[in-house]
């Protein structure tokens, strides 16, 4: 199965943020944000293995600086790393000025998927071959997201966890 | 300021899988899920507090089992531990079984909310003071949690993160 | 098949109003709130026969105090009271103060439902037996809203209804 | 101020159930059409006075058949009777036959209505003149229905009301 | 196949603009109009042929004037004419003045349809025999806009299109 | 002014159809087509001018193939000719094969926006500057369909649409 690189996998969505979108305070409402992400990195990860895909975790989402009504917003999704059967697909989220058109980065959030058969089971997908400096970084920083999701959940002791324990400089 | 604890602040939803809610594959869309539980999360942690508060990240959700179309769930909020201004707060998913209404726990999410003022600067917010063994348990992770996403912002140095160093069972 | 208990169908939902919720005054849309409570309303009478449920009226809801934008209101349902296939669930909206955290009633609505089986032929539900002073009140009043009902739609003569006349204090 | 006829707030709603609208059996949900007579109705209720007009109570609503996906359904509003700032609305709703066009009725739903000015108060409306043989029935039906609802909130003395006592055929 | 009156097709829905169709001007959200005038002209095309019917296209809609949110607005559908399987449906849309109850014309849009049977294919429907001064406007100028549609899509060469070519004025 | 090319107001939004999004036959609802072509090309207008935009009107949506649920489709908007305060936007809709990753050409829509003041007055905006083949061809056509539409609006007499009148090959 050939590698694949991220860019194959550019998934981008422009919205304008309407009223139907806001939180009481006006801004755009976290959880119609956490949709619209859902939705375009679902996209992403589909692009990259052309197979039916199910969330299978979040594991990052910031919300720096609040989105308000009447934004333009630009939503960009790139699968950063494939483990087997999982893609791990980042979003970066930016608003757009309304004058100079000028791009800020608003959120990024981390998704993961599993590409399933009809019967639920997984599927083993294409690799994925970084390009840029930032693509490079964030496949390296997936295997210790990876490490530690399993620790967290009980299922790799932290010994074994090689990439996250160079996180504390520990020699063995 | 008194600590609260985390029944306190406990708030229930109970939704029914209509059709509407649905993914292509017939199940509970994820992004839907993920707009239901930031609604509860940020009523829990605004019961906690009794301030504004502001989606400020989403840790970590974890989707387990596919919700199916006309599965009745049931989401449960609470805050854990409370830092400064912040808070996190847990929303466990369940989905009741139609004849013997038992609960099955399907999805778990750690959302983190900030407390904010008519500016937009910070609120500290009261203490918690969990109660059972689950909320103790979860109240001892959220200092990892939050090490950990200080360490991976690059607003703290790993060698100062002295709750998650215990992870891995280091001795300095 | 045992009776049942009012508590065993309690159904919750807590929601704040967002601008999506709103009519042309800011308030909450009287048509979303019905949605709201049909929607709880069918758990209760689900949960209370562990049958498909299907809403068969809307017998009296009323809005007393406009619910603003922002509010945080809770839904409560309990089945009141059984009728071989039907059931009268009330349910109570409650706004809850921002600062206090002390609940208000807002409004009341009664909704009936009837369990049905595959072909839509009506089946058996337990009985109600209530346990608190207001469940007793509403258990009593369900018959005289049946009462009520029946002879509306012509299906019961003024006569037959004794339950009803009782309001009337009229000595046969 | 001059009385108005039931034709004059005549509102009309065509709509084709969509999947967005089905419950979990695939039938219109109830709490959807609830919103969507509780928009035809307030319009009509407007129609009728020209003023800010908020739901007061929903005093019946019956769902005999089911409505299905892809049916195509009428919903006609009329004011059916005014008592000071309250309207009575009637909205009959219909299934249309997709082959013959035949118009069968599916639903009746009785809303209450107040008109009111800007601080919320109440506001004179003018009185309702019938002029077809339903609109006198439900003309008469209105002041029963009005003292019964007055009955059950404790505002009027079963004594008092003589309207209502006449379904009983009681002689004082 | 006997020919149908347009009034036969006549299709209304009344709408009151809600926040949750606005935009981000506060005025109803163009977007939303055109998914209403697509659901109304779609009922009235199926009135007309009695089968199935899929929009073929939209030809004009213009936006005359801003709709405010809170405007009550009343879109009316007929069907102005019939070629074999298609039919042209004009949606007039009026806003109602809130005191006074007139009507202003707001927008106007001219939807195609086409009736299918179960494999898609076309399906012959009954022609229409205008009756008012405007049907008979409307009747005329659509062989004009098919035929102009028709040379836009490359399907017909101009000089076969002699009704269009009337509007010029040309003397072959 | 300095003119803009089409490439610089290029929005892209991809989006996966759900079942909240069809119609009563499966396939995307028409309605919803045109509410996501509305909002991609006001942020296309937007783009292109950088004021507020307002739609003035939809001159042509053809909906060739239906476009089914569980598909992707990707909308793409520029802006294709600019007349002192309005945009012509061409919205190209394609679905995305699964499994190949293929566009195929789904609808066309063309979409004209006029940018406006704070009072809705018109503004002038950048003149456009074709580059591609096909952005050429629109840009040429675009002014026929300006005088066309001018025509049928009664704003222009048939005799001074010169390049309209090109289409019929007719020698002045």
């Amino acid at each position: 199965m050939k590698a694949k690189t991220p860019k194959e996998s550019l998934t981008i969505e422009t919205k304008i943020v309407l009223p139907n979108d806001t939180n009481t305070l006006g801004n755009l409402f976290g959880g119609q944000l956490l949709a619209w992400m859902d939705e375009i990195a679902s996209i992403s990860a589909h692009r990259h293995c052309r197979r039916v895909v199910v969330t299978a975790s979040v594991n990052n989402v910031s919300f720096k600086n609040p989105i308000n009504h009447a934004d333009i917003i630009i939503l960009e999704a790139k699968v950063t790393r494939a483990f087997n059967s999982s893609m791990e697909v980042w979003v970066d989220v930016y608003v757009e000025h309304h004058v100079t058109g000028k791009r800020k980065k608003s959120n990024e959030a981390i998704y993961n998927f599993v590409a399933v058969d009809q019967n639920g089971g997984p599927i083993t997908v294409p690799a994925i071959q970084p390009e840029t400096e930032e693509e490079k970084l964030r496949f390296e920083g997936a295997l210790r997201r990876k490490q530690l999701s399993l620790i967290l959940a009980g299922k790799m002791k932290p010994e074994e966890a090689t990439e996250l324990k160079a996180i504390f400089d520990i020699v063995d």
